[in-house]
Parts: C-alpha cells; sequence; structure tokens
C-alpha cells in the first residue's frame, strides 16, 4: 500500500467534507495506509477484489466542499472523544487530516447566496478542477457524503445536484452516498449519458438495509410469507437531526422499502420510523420486527437489532467506492454502475436486490476491472453490463 | 396436485413416524394436497423448483417406525390444542392421519430386547418392503425425524444407524434430519456407497442455523470481523428434554458450529445453549448475539431472536426432502446428495455453506432432476457432482 | 364465588360491548365464575385484596352500548380462532355471552345521527337505568372500553363524554379505561362533584406504560440518568387502526409519557411511534430501547420486547376495576378515585407513579372497602385521601 | 465533598484492590470528589439520603489486599483504553491513584504458600490495623470486590473468609460485594456475632438481578403467572473468566434465583447461563426471556436485554455501601445489615426481596444513621430492625 512517485495519485472529493463520515473516512485511510489498523470493513482488501488495478490507499488524496466551518482536525478530535475514532488516531494522523482540510472549500448555496444554478456549477466544478490540477492527480471521483436534503420540490436544482453537475463538467465519476438526488434529476439525465463517466449510487446501505437484502431472500428462498415487517431507527449526530425532516425520512425510507418489495414476493404490512435522538450521537440502533406465516399458517417472529457507528459503518464503503469508481472511470466504463448495488439501498440501473447476489455481480465486476488499461482498446459494448463502456 | 391411478405413488417412511414432525407433516401434506391451505414453507412448490417431475404430495403415502404408542389422530388434537396445528385441521383430514397411523410398525430396540443388530435390522427392512408391496409403491423414502440421540459411545449401532441399514437393505433413499449418527456409521459406509441409492443429511436448518447461514456471508463479504457469536435456545417438546441431554446437545451443536466455522473467516468466541423449557411446548426462541469489529476496531452489536414453531417448520423441509430424494432416486442418481445442503446444518459431501449459495445449488439440482426418466440411459458420472448418477 | 339469590347483583355496563376486550370480559367472567380457569390475572382474586367486601364474579350482570352490529357469541368466535380466547371457550359459556348481547344498546351517534347532545345522554342515561331495573341490580358501573377517540377540537362533547355523561344521569359509578375524554370534559366536572359518585381512570395501563412504571422508579433509585426513552408498539385489532389516527394517537402517547416524567428525575429524549399492523391481529408487541448513563458517564442500554394479548392484558383489570368501584360507590365514596392510579396510565387525582407505591395504595384502598355497609354512617371525610366520602 | 483537618478520614480496605471494580472505585471517588464528574448512581448522593452522616467521598482512603501485581495507575489506563473510565481520568486522579497503590499488600494464599490459617489471618488484619494508623483514620471499611471464589469444598477456609476474619480481628466492619464465602462461613459465625462489628452483604445487584428484582414483583402484583424465566449473561473480563468455572458460577446463579423464588409465588422453569467471552472485556450483556400467563391462560412473552459496564455498575454501589456501613459502624451498629439488601443479590437477614420495598427499607435506614452520634448513648434493641445496636 505504499505510493512510489510513479504511481499516479487519484482525488477523493467530499460533498459534505467536514461531515462525521468524511473525517472518518480521511483519517481512517490515512491510518490503514500507515499500517495503524487492519482494513476491517474494506471489500477492496480482500482476496475477490484485490489485484484489480484499483488504486493504493497511499494514492488517495482528500478535498472536497462544506458549509460548515470547524476544520478537519478538530471534527477528528470531537469524534474520538465519542468513541467514533480511535483515541489517538486524531493525533497519529494529523498530517492528513491538515492537509485534506487545507483542500476544502465552501459549500454552497448559503441562505442569501445570490448566485444562479449557473454560477454555483461553475464554481463547484473550478474548485473540483483547481485540486486535480494542483495535485497533479491522474483523475478525481466527487462523492456525496452530506446530510440528507429533503426531496426537492420545483424545478429548482438541488444543492446534491448542483454538486453531481459540476462533476460531470469538472469530468469526475461521481458516487451519491446518500438518498439526495444527485444525478437523478431530469435535468441532469442528458448531460450525464453525453459525459462518458460512470456514476453509482444511491444511499449506502450500511444497516438496516443490509439485513434486510439478506434476511429478505431467506425468506423467499424458504418460501416462508412475510406479513409485516417493521422497523425503528435511532440516531443523534447530523443524520439524526436531518432526517427528522420528515421529507429527508421520506427519500431515506423509499429505498429502504424498495429492499423489501424486491426481494420479498409481497410487499408486507409496517412501516419504518427514524428518530433522532441526540444523546445517541453517531451511533446507530435499528429494531426490526418481521412476524411471518410458516407452513399452514402458523405464525412466527423474527427481532432483530443493530447496533452501530454510522460513520464507521459508512466509511469503509465510500473508500471501496471511489476506489472502484475511479477504476471503472480508468478503465472508460460509463453510465451507471449497477453492478455496484451491494453497497446501495436504491441501486442505479437493473440488478439484483439481495445481498448475495449483489456479492456475486461485485466480483465479477473486480474481475472486469483486472484487465490493464492496455488492453482497453478492445473494449466492447456488452449486452446487459451496466456502465456502457466508452473511450 | 391430484394423483390419478395412473400416477406412481410414492412412500414416505418416517422413524419417529408419531412425533410432532412426522403428524405436521402427514397432516399438512393432507391439507395441502386438498387444497385446505397454500404451501406455504415447501420450497419444491416454488416456480424455480415445479416442473422437476417431484412426486405431487397427493401421490405420497406416509408410514414409519416409533417407539411410543400414541395413535396420529390423537398425536395432532394434541398439537391443534397448543396451537401447533390449526384447529379443525386433525379433524378435516382424519382419513389420511388414520391411514398413516394404519401403517405405523413398532420401532426399537426397547429396554430389554434381546434381538441382536441383525435382527433389528432385518425387522425393520421387512416391515418397510412390506409397505412398498402393499401400498404398491413406485419407491419409498426413509426420512430419520426421531429425537436426537446421544453422540454414540462403542462399537454398537445407534438405533439411527441401524434404520438407515434397514433403508438401505430395503433399497430405499434416505434422509436423515436430525443430528443424530444414521449413514454416518463407519460400519454403513461400504453398504451405502454399494447400494446405488441417495442419501441426504444431516441435521434440519430451521431456526437459529438458518439465520447464521444467511449472517454469516453478511459479515464476510462486508469484511466485518466477528468477534464473538453467542447462542441461546429455550425449547420444549421432546426436542428439548432430548437436547437437555449433554451428550445430545453435543451433537446438534457440532452442527451449529460447522456453520460459523464454514462462513465466516476466522472462529468467534462464544458459545450455545439448548434448555428444555417445557412451558415452551413445540415454541421454539432462539437469541443471537453477535459482537463484531468494523472499521478501526469499532465495536459493533447484532441481536436476533426467532420465535418458531419447531415441527411447523421441520414440516415443509421434510417433504421438500421426500420429493427430491424420491425424484434423485428415480432418476438413478446415488451416494450422498450434497446439493441439498440448503437443508442441513451439517450437510453430507462438499458444498457452499452460505445460503444464497447453496440455494443457487438447490435450484442447479432440480433443473438436473427435471430431465425425463426417459432420458436416464445417457447419463454418466460427472466431475463435481455429488449423487454419482447410476443405472 | 357462587351466588345465592341474596347476593345483590351487580350491573357492568360496557360502552364498546361488542369489542375485543368486552368479549373477553364477558367470556372471561362467565369462565372464572364456572371455575373453567383460574383467575390468573385478576389481582381482586389475590390475598391482598380478597375480602374488601367485592361482589363476586358470579353477581356480576353485563350489558352495553356499541355501534356495531356482530353479535358478541360470533365475535367470541372469532376472538378464539385468532388465539385470543382458549378454543371451546365461546361454546362453554355461550349462555352468558347470548345473554350479555341481549343487553346491548345501540350506541351514537352515528353518522347523519340528528340527536342533540341532550338526546343522547337522556337516551343512553334510559338504556343504563332500564338495565338496573330489569336486572333488578343493587348497582351498576359504566365501563369505557370502546376505541380511543380523537383528542376532541371545539366544544362539542365527545362520545366519551356523552356516556360519561349518561353515566351520572343514571347514577352508576364510572370508570375509563381509555385514552379518550370521558368525565375529563370540562362541561361535566360540576356535575361530577356533586352526582357523589365516585369515577376512575384513565387509560388502562396494560403493557409498554406498566413496565416502564416499573423500570422509571429502578432508573431514580439507583441515581442512573436516562438520556433516552424511545419506543415502538406494533399492534392490530381495532386499536391499531383507531391508534393510526394521530390525534388519537397524540391522545395515548400523552398518557406513556406522563409516566416517565413523573417517575424519572428529569425528561429523556425520545419518541413513541403507534403503529396499525392488521397482520398482528389482537396481539400487540412494544419495544422499548433505554439509553442511560452511569457512573462517569458510562452509556449503557436496556431493551424490553413486550409481547402481550392486548384484549388478554386489558380484561381482568376491567373486571377488577368494576368490582372496586363498585364496592367504592356501595361504601359511599365519591369523586376521583386516586388509589387507582395502579391500573392507569393517567390517573385521577394525585399519586405515585411508580408502581410499587400505586400497589401499595391499591392495598391500602381495599382495607378501606373492607368495613362493612353498615359502618359508613360514620365516615368523615379524610385528608389526602381521594374518593371524598359520602353519603 | 472537601475534607478539612478536622473532618475524620474513613478507609476503605478492598479485597482485591488491583481488580477493575477497585479500580473504578478509586479513580471514581476522586473525580468525583474533584468535581470532575457529576455522582451518577451514587445512591447516598441523592436527597433521601444525603444528611444522615455519611462520611464526604473526599474523607475517604484508599487501600487493600491483592494477589496481582499490576499497579493502579497502569490498570486504570487499560479501562480508560477500554472505554470503562473516561480517557484523561487516570491522568486527571494520578497522585489519588498512586496514593492508594501505596496502600495496597500482597494478598494470599499464592500457590505454594506454606502459611497456616492463622498466619494468614493475622498478617491481613496487621495490614489492616497498620494502613489504619498511619491514615490516623476514624475508622475502616474492607471491602471484598476480589473475583468469584468456587464454592468451598472441605473445612478449610476459603481466601474471602480469611480476609473477612482479618476485617473482624482488626475492628472494621466487613462488605462482601460478590457471592464467594466471606462471613458466611461457619467458622466465623461466633466471632461475628461477638465482635460488635457491622457486616453487610452478598453479591452485588448490578444488572440481571437488578431488572429482576423489578420485574418480579410486578408479575406478582399482576397476578399474572410466569411459567419460565430463562437468561444468560456474556461478559468478558476477570468475572467471565472465573465465572466460567461451574463452581463459582453455581454461587452466583444461587443468588439470581434467590430473587426470582423470593418475589413471584412459584418457581418458574429457566435456567440461567455465564459465558466468558473475553472479547466483550469488562462489557456485560444480560438477556432474559420470560414467558407468562395472563388472563384465561393465555401465553405472553417479555424479554429484556441490558448491556452494561460491569466495573462501572459496581462502583458507586461499593462507594454506598463503604459510606453506610462506615457509618453504621460509627453509630454503633452491629450485626448483619439487612437494610442493605437494596444492594446485593443474596442480602443478609431477613428483608424484602421487591426493589421497591428494599429502597424503602433503605431510606428508613438512612434515617436511623441520620442522628448524631452523641445520641448513641440512648440506642436500645429494637425487634425488626436488622443490626443489632450496641455500644
Amino acid at each position: 500500500m505504499s505510493a512510489s512517485d510513479s504511481v499516479p495519485r487519484v482525488g477523493v472529493w467530499l460533498i459534505g467534507a467536514r461531515g462525521s463520515v468524511a473525517t472518518t473516512v480521511v483519517a481512517g485511510c490515512a491510518a490503514m495506509a500507515a499500517g495503524l489498523h487492519p482494513p476491517t470493513g474494506l471489500i477492496t482488501e480482500t482476496p475477490p477484489l484485490t489485484g484489480s488495478g484499483l488504486p493504493d490507499l497511499s494514492a488517495l488524496v482528500f478535498g472536497g466542499h462544506d458549509t460548515v466551518d470547524c476544520p478537519l482536525p478538530k471534527r477528528a478530535e470531537a469524534l474520538a472523544a465519542g468513541g467514533v475514532l480511535p483515541h489517538g488516531l486524531p493525533a497519529a494522523v494529523s498530517a492528513e487530516l491538515a492537509a485534506a482540510e487545507r483542500e476544502i472549500r465552501p459549500g454552497g448555496p448559503l441562505p442569501g447566496d445570490s448566485r444562479t444554478e449557473e454560477d454555483l456549477i461553475a464554481a463547484f466544478a473550478a474548485d473540483i478542477r483547481s485540486f486535480v490540477r494542483r495535485g497533479r492527480l491522474a483523475r478525481a471521483v466527487v462523492v456525496n457524503v452530506a446530510s440528507t436534503e429533503p426531496a426537492p420540490t420545483g424545478d429548482a436544482l438541488p444543492p446534491s445536484s448542483l454538486y453531481a453537475a459540476a462533476a460531470l463538467r469538472a469530468g469526475c465519476a461521481y458516487v451519491n452516498f446518500t438518498p439526495s438526488t444527485g444525478m437523478h434529476h431530469p435535468a441532469l439525465t442528458q448531460a450525464a449519458k453525453s459525459s462518458g463517466l460512470p456514476h453509482a449510487g444511491r444511499d449506502g446501505k450500511t444497516g438496516q438495509t443490509l439485513l434486510r437484502s439478506v434476511l429478505g431472500p431467506m425468506f423467499t428462498q424458504r418460501a416462508l410469507t412475510v406479513r409485516a415487517w417493521s422497523g425503528t431507527n435511532l440516531l443523534g449526530g447530523g443524520d439524526g437531526a436531518s432526517l427528522a425532516d420528515p421529507a429527508a425520512a421520506a427519500a431515506k425510507n423509499a429505498g429502504k422499502e424498495r429492499v423489501l418489495a424486491d426481494t420479498l414476493a409481497t410487499t408486507p404490512e409496517g412501516e419504518v420510523h427514524i428518530d433522532d435522538v441526540p444523546a445517541l450521537g453517531d451511533w446507530k440502533t435499528a429494531w426490526d420486527h418481521i412476524a411471518f406465516d410458516g407452513f399452514l399458517g402458523t405464525r412466527m417472529i423474527l427481532q432483530t437489532t443493530w447496533q452501530g457507528c454510522d460513520s464507521a459503518l459508512a466509511a469503509p464503503l465510500v473508500l471501496d467506492l471511489a476506489r472502484l469508481t475511479a477504476r471503472a472511470h480508468e478503465r472508460g466504463l460509463s453510465g451507471p454502475l449497477s453492478e455496484l448495488g451491494f453497497y446501495f439501498k436504491d441501486p442505479v440501473g437493473q440488478g439484483p436486490a439481495g445481498l448475495g447476489e449483489q456479492y456475486a455481480a461485485l466480483v465479477r465486476f473486480a474481475e472486469r476491472l483486472r484487465a490493464s488499461p492496455a488492453d482497453g482498446g478492445t473494449r466492447s459494448h456488452t449486452e446487459g453490463r451496466s456502465g456502457e463502456e466508452q473511450r
């Protein structure tokens, strides 16, 4: 995982660059590159995915946009105090945190901002291009890890779509780790298509939905009839607060429900609640209650309780996605990368909904990335593959 | 699902024929054949498996051995009183229960029984042959659903192996739904091999282990490190009592632990308890507590609570296995059917341990069974397939 | 528990007389009076409360109002099919169910009903008086077990208050087992006060709140700081549907939250959800997640899952309350019976919020009821006692 | 909470002085005395107990015996790394940790120790007397917080009883926070009686049993019949390892079961497991599954999951007990202090088993301690009080 001078460096431009997830991404990447921690949670470091030509962790360079001011090193200290980052880590990787902090630019629009959508897109794209140029980066991936925004109403582009448009204009691959609109806005469809850039999303599958994507297929494969699937999520941190907004929660829940609809033969009864519980900080508890009918209609119940740290669940997936998408870009893939459905609640493109099949698709995708870039010239469009290949 | 006279009838010979599972199998099969209940829980009635030439539910004829006297109709009433069978079902299928009851023969050895092992095997085989002949059955499958027996000590064949030997002698396919020794005894290895008969097992995967076989792969695929996986099972009924015997529990737990060892990269800490709680009757509660490390070693916890009815979970799997194994027999397959690992905690032969891959193997197996029996003449041994095909 | 002719009979007039709770009350009372079941769940049949001059179960006579038509015997069969009543019970107590059915009168107002509030109160009161007269009852208690109504808006009396007014007019004690307004409407305050009748309520404490009323004091007594108390309730049946109305849920949640506010030193974070899950029928699951701080701020978690049958939880409490309130009426007590806080989420009057202290208050109340009616003449107002005594 | 020179200082002599609990006691007491943390978990700092003449936290001086060598400051660092103590606390109270470390003497007997029981008792008593004399302490309380020892076999005094005998000989009050034998050995009965010293115990009620002591009375007060109460405890740390010894677990479980037997009318089915799960460190998870019958025999289920930090749960109780017992000694109370049953699984003397009544007894006890020592001359024996008073 060491980067010699000759290894091309790859940029990761984080929308929400001073948030918990981004801070954990930057600090964790530095910690692993320095050998301070094993790469727990990184699928890209497991045998089925290594050797696919992904950029090394030590080759990743971080920057991004944010609308808040708290600098990354200070945020890292706060996360360590809350048990999200190991104690001592912020100090151990202070240089890398400071380096990333220097590459953070003001996001927007802020209240009172009089710039037009075009102004904002141009400014954001210029920030990203400048980052790539100054860092002499081979390429960069834009990853949205900002707080979930309310479902948009009207024609105006929501901020997440402004950033997505900026990614296209700057010639960058794009990953939407949130349920926000991003590249899904109709106004971006044509530009995305003609850009020749790959993009992935939407809404990282970190806890309750991850579980649902393995339990749903189990019920279906066993021919058990799920009658009601109810869930409650308790979380603090920024995510809890933003999802306390019913409009934002609606966006998130749509993804959760899609998993059930896609893996179960029927749509069960039941609701999903997302509660803001500031006392839990970055820790998330998800309770699921599944009432199902077995043989002769016998009623049975499965309950699950998942207690996890949201940032720690998200960060390795963000690193995986940045590496995979950067490599897809390098290999000339474009369009929606449906093979990355393993990572998302509401994946782009067509693909299986069960985690096992999604994992198999991911492994096949990694094999496809394996071929050396020099082989790229022989690529052609292939039926059934997402991410149409092009030059 | 109706059986005309020309449709060959297939026998299901149940070891433990008056137990909860067997009673639920007989009553449930009759209820579904009569259209009283949908086939919830029967994988063999779902699209990927239908059309594989499996015997119709209405073509199944039941008999078996047992050492207890309580007649099947009475047992069915007791199960209905306990909520295991729907109220009214025993009356609705009383003819079928009575018919199966007439085909139950005394099992053994009982205390004081002076017969030799050979005497017992011969007697059991004669009972099975008589059942096939009198019923003019095309073939029969012997299925062990008796209470778990203690792990054997010494050279003597345990009862489950006496019945397995009788199955071989009577020319029947064999399924071991329990953790008991059955066909696994070294004294039966050669006879099983030369018999040309298929067999499947061991230990039906109905609850906690079913869950473990989907959750284990999830942790592995997500590169999360499971540190401790602890479990407690509470169950009454005969199973609870027999598993309160530490020797019997040891046999059962070996299967449970195999699933974790096979699906996780590491062997986690943690124990499994099986408690006899008579007040729970046939209802089983399994609690699992999984402590795992995420990114940067962050500790997270998943807990699951599974509340199911043991007989209702087991019965459809027993029907599936009887149908699949009878068809395998018809198609001339022999030896251990490793493709049925989907159903077992401790599957015979080599095969994947994760449920998703096991399901894929089952679907492929069903496709293989699909070819008409007339095609059988062209079959040949195939590398990597379990159940060597033969004439 | 046998009632001779000389034992005065006592009426129980149920608002919502054909609902699940009422049906369980009538069938269960008959079953216990006939010795078919032990009095599980009846606090009035335990040693600290027996001997207080309460009416025998066999002395209770049932009637009531309802706006639905499904007769009680048929409703009982449906409950037995759903496992709420034991199978065979509706047949065993069919005479008692039929007798109660004959005493049910149409409730109201139904849509399109043109009667004034005064008309309705007069009609309801006439129904109750007629019930008492025809049955030659010593007295009757009116108990509201109807579905929760939305919190009232405007000046109009909600139906629950019309029935409460009718109880006063008919000279009956009154119990509100629901969160509906009932006697709490300001328009009834003066009439209640001058009636000389006792009343009790509000909102039976059957599951989650029962638990909270023992767990809250535990945290307080142990000086542990509860930071967040979150809860989700899943229930089907009529209650689930009516509480899916946010206005009705708000009424219910107010009671739940009062328990925490009253037993904890602080008001913790956290919400309570009530989900309508028809697939659960009369079965209710309540999950609570309690995050608390221990020594030096160490974060700890308690979770509880309560799976109960709502009608079976409510019915014995309704019988207890009818007996206690009838006896209080007989003994000349009047006004809000705060000593019955043991039974309610949101008790009338002043009293402790912890279950242990509420139980002690109940036992003292039973002692107070013990004195023979003949002693009543010497009673006088006593400071700190609820239910001012009078002639 | 500041101690002037004129305030008498009180010693707390900890058996197991370098263990997790003792380290948390010493560090936590210093932190609260310095105002670094609020006194969460200390019942003695809540209004009903303040003003009873208890020694200030700042007046407590720590020392003790241990057989391990790891010094207290180093142990505190390890606990902070594991999240048991707040980060930074060991440094903030390093002076107090070092002071306590200086007062720790070698425990025993170690393997190969040739000293007689009398030698050991004499040596331990001399250590304690020296601690009191050098510190010019008004008195000291000996508190056993060592790992649970196996249930003794034969006549030999187990180590816990050697330390208890030493406490008597040194004229100190004694608290047994563990299930070990301590003062319960028959060989100590006479000495304890004639010593005129108070003692308390046995086995601190910190988690699962605390819950059981509030839930048990709830079921009884509600006339619900508990049919089975099953429990599993997962814990790492030293306690997990020592309780993996079946003999030690047996001692612990006896206390847990006593609570159920004492608070429920019947003894339910069900077992309790204690699993050593080193990966959990000092964190403990207790799962309880309670199957109970409601009205008409309807089966219902309550499950609880308690996730706590064992040392953080125990430490404030140890401080409470040291203060209360020291004050009881000062006030001339002697014998078993049954009023402290609130703190113990298996309390000495006679007293209620429900937590609510135990709390009431504790509050009354605190009132009794309130009288100034000068009033002591007028005390007399009082029927029904534990801890016979004497000069």
